[in-house]
């Protein structure tokens, strides 16, 4: 019997999980919220962007979660010996950059520095740095357009070099201070493998690929040049950076003695390359050629891979294509909607009267339940799904949401549904573009928050995409996934066959409803005609025929 | 010392009113709430579409609404002395039908038809004859387009010819005991006058010609041509009402010795023609050449006049230009809004969230007071104001509302704020509209509720329409109009005359803002090429801009 241990680091918590690699189960997990701030967000009052964290958190939250998921794998089989655990993965939130000295510490773990919001981790919803990202947006449109190709076009706030870029110019004390920077994916394992200091630390492709503009074709970062451009102090950083990145079947190191004895596991074992959570929580939902994953979160997350030997073009308004990103041998396609559960949220939260409940839960279900016989076009409603812009295809984030076909027996719960209705042509949108460019989806597989609880949306999300929705057997599948990275890392697995065994699905399949169908297909091409009307540049044509199609298809429906 | 008594039939109740001719002093009012039904409306579970009324509860509502404004008047100087009135006008809903036998009593109130829904009165409100009503529009699209183009190119189901057809259609029995129909607005005038056989009432030109296709050009109703294609009994029928139609200013006959005595008034005295209340609303605030007046309620309803001998073309989109309509020797010039209240009440009761405020006007001052700063623009939000379709300038039913500019941040009051804009869009395009064909708009005088309760809503149409958006002092304006032309009809008055001395403005006068005005008209713009794009069959244009405007408009708004 082996097993492999694999630790997920999310928003305000993290998780260890440990599966059996026969079969994937599960044997036990923990979860530890991180102490510091709210949630585990250092926010400041001030500025509502500013969004970092104590590194100190997920040291704790290391010990802790092992040992949590030690003892529930103990409690639930008496047999189960930690010292059987052959590997260690490693998934986090990203870009969520950390600041560090000569010796791999992160300045905020200096009591000079331990106040400094500049020296704390730069968590990835951090968005103060939204000029920088326009400065390196436009300087790359202008000068390096390869760059932008591989990450869909815009450079966001979120990523690496805009939160770099901001320090340096908001807290140079704090820039000078660090010797280099790390994200949050690399530096755990650097701590339990003890290649620490930044010269030793094994990178990972996925965030170097995604977010930090790595690409082999240009020889990995930036050239210092275009760095010197945004501020001569990035180009000498470069160097002190990195110029090889990893894919996360590689092995990052092995388990220090120290870190063995605190967390009661073997010394020496594999500790995997790491990467970012939706990365590895499409591997662990069983990600293939053909199979789309999609993580059903406030925002959405669709990846898939093509293998490496067959040549892919740049695909218009894809995020990014990585080699290696997610599995080694293939490209990592990522793609995804810049807010699908956020839409729902503020819905429930700002525009749902107390006639449907009193919090947030009560109205999705009271909603929910109403919207039980509904048939697509019934309402009259359509809408886009662009509150947060659009991150694919059209890569855009001065994009509003619409809703169209409001009259004076419009119901909350009507809206609801036109809102997922949106957000299921968002998707179909994305399935689209990327069959155009010769990717092949087979099977769609959803995990996350939204694919577990919401069954409205499920069936909405089936009739809309005209395929069988199935959902991952795991509630964890980016600890699942960051496991299996860690048994290969351990040699003598191949990851399609720890797939196999070990990545599920649940029984409850959706298919889509025949009755469905058509009313969705005529839904979809007036989504389209608003699509492309409001979200590009070059649409030309007329639209007064959509309020009239959307009333005959109520009509139709109705009747 | 001379005075009038206006007489004014609403849809759930009825007001007496007496006027001081002098100087316009409401000496004494009373309203009379029907008793009939929900509300004085005769409703039927089983179809949201009927909408009737008991001609009783008029009767009854004459005399105890008289009787009230008498004792009132009285209370206020007793030295009122009720034979000093000098003459009767009468305004009502409409188009609101009543089937009559041979001597004008309408049939409900014979015993055999008392419960028979067709038999009580077709209030304007009753939607069932949507079916007859696109009948009638296809019909004269096709053979007497001449007819359409008058109500604005298609005919209603509120209106008189489609709920005729629909009571043959649906209650053969009850149309075969009806000798003729009359409106409400020419029954009281014939009760009051005892003109109340069918051949002896005088007809009004305003329901006539706004509502049942009478004009002299085809010389008067339609012919029977083409009544008989829609069906052989109304082609009968059409000789069994009218061939003459007069204004408002015109005598319908002498109050009775016997309504002069159940009313305690001077018998003889004239009792003037009847109009609908949107229209002696538009006089009592003032109507005149170069003024239009708004009356602002769950619809809007905007009037003015031009002078009969200058020629006017027919109005794209206009609902109705009728001679002598509103008053003599002018076109009345009628257009409105499908929805404008109706869509702040749908919002607040089905969309705006019990934090502010757990009743409808809770919500709205709440909402009013959130937008007290508030300044155009600083939402990113546009919306279509179409919920009930759009009435002028587009005359289609078949048209939705349509919000555009949301994002996770959105709040209800701001959304509440671009309703309440995309309604003062509509009501710049109708000025627009009427003068770009000649129709002078010097002035705009609002009455009705929203005119009277709603500062916020006032001052968002100063802005947007850059004129000073003045307010009728009296809130009885319709009552007030019937009184003036009960006084006219009684001789010895001109009618301007009396308007200069009796209807006044309230002292407050809401001013465009200057820093607003710029914003107001990017919006208009914008709002434009929406209304235009989803309004208009022969649009095409590109929308891609559209967002980006918006978000640079909040922006700059909030910077």
């Amino acid at each position: 019997m082996s097993f492999a241990l694999g630790l997920d680091y999310g928003t305000n918590s993290c998780r260890a999980l440990i599966v059996r690699l026969d079969d994937g189960a599960e044997m036990g997990s923990a979860v530890f919220p991180y102490p510091s701030g709210e949630l585990g967000i250092l926010t400041d009052p001030g500025d509502p962007h500013l969004a970092r964290q104590n590194p100190r958190d997920y040291l704790l939250g290391l010990e802790a979660s092992v040992a949590g998921a030690v003892e529930a794998a103990r409690a639930a089989d008496p047999a189960f010996d930690p010292l059987d655990i052959v590997g260690i993965g490693v998934d986090t939130t990203g870009s969520t950059p950390i600041p560090i000295d000569r010796d791999g510490i992160p300045l905020a773990l200096r009591p000079e520095f331990a106040d400094h919001p500049a020296a704390a981790v730069w968590l990835w919803r951090d968005h103060t740095a939204h000029a920088e990202a326009a400065e390196i947006t436009e300087l790359a449109a202008r000068e390096r357009p390869h760059y932008l190709a591989k990450c869909g076009g815009t450079y966001s706030s979120e990523w690496w070099w805009s939160k770099i870029l901001r320090c340096r110019r908001v807290a140079p004390e704090v820039f000078a201070a660090a010797h280099s920077w790390v994200e949050h994916c690399d530096w755990v394992p650097a701590v339990l493998t003890g290649r620490i200091r930044p010269e030793e630390i094994r990178r990972g492709i996925c965030a170097a690929g995604h977010k930090a503009m790595f690409h082999p074709d240009w020889g990995g970062l930036p050239d210092e040049e275009f760095l010197g451009r945004l501020h001569p102090d990035l180009a000498a950083l470069r160097g002190r950076l990195y110029d090889q990145a990893h894919s996360a079947d590689q092995r990052a190191g092995d388990l220090t003695a120290e870190w063995a004895q605190k967390l009661g596991l073997k010394p020496g074992i594999a500790v995997a390359v790491g990467a970012f959570d939706a990365h590895m929580g499409a591997v662990g939902a069983g990600v293939r050629e053909g199979v789309l994953v999609k993580i059903m979160g406030t925002s959405t997350c669709d990846i898939t891979v093509a293998p490496l030997a067959r040549e892919l073009p740049d695909v218009p308004g894809l995020c990014g294509i990585v080699p290696g990103s997610v599995t080694a041998g293939c490209h990592g396609i990522e793609a995804g909607q810049s807010a699908v559960g956020d839409i729902f949220l503020w819905f429930v939260r700002q525009l749902v009267p107390d006639s449907y409940g009193t919090d947030p839960d009560a109205r999705f279900a009271a909603m929910e339940k109403a919207l039980e016989d509904s048939r697509p076009g019934s309402s009259g409603l359509l809408a886009l799904d662009w509150h947060n812009g659009n991150r694919t295809i059209l890569v855009d984030p001065r994009l509003t949401g619409l809703l169209v076909g409001q009259t004076l027996h419009t119901r909350a719960h009507e809206i609801y549904r036109a809102w997922i209705e949106a957000t299921a042509f968002g998707a179909l949108t994305i399935i689209r573009r990327m069959e155009e460019f010769g990717i092949r989806i087979d099977e769609v597989v959803n995990t996350g928050g939204l694919a577990v609880k919401n069954a409205t949306l499920m069936q909405i999300y089936a009739d809309v995409l005209n395929r069988p929705m199935k959902v991952a057997a795991s509630d964890q599948t980016c600890a699942l996934g960051a496991a299996l990275f860690g048994a290969v890392a351990a040699g003598g697995h191949r990851l399609a066959d720890l797939q196999q065994r070990c990545c599920h699905l649940r029984q409850q399949v959706y298919t889509p409803i025949p009755e469905h169908r058509q009313a969705c297909d005529e839904l979809y091409a007036l989504y389209r005609e608003l699509h492309d009307a409001f979200g590009t540049a070059d649409w030309s044509g007329s639209l007064g025929h959509v309020m009239k199609r959307l009333l005959d298809l109520r009509d139709r429906s109705a009747g």
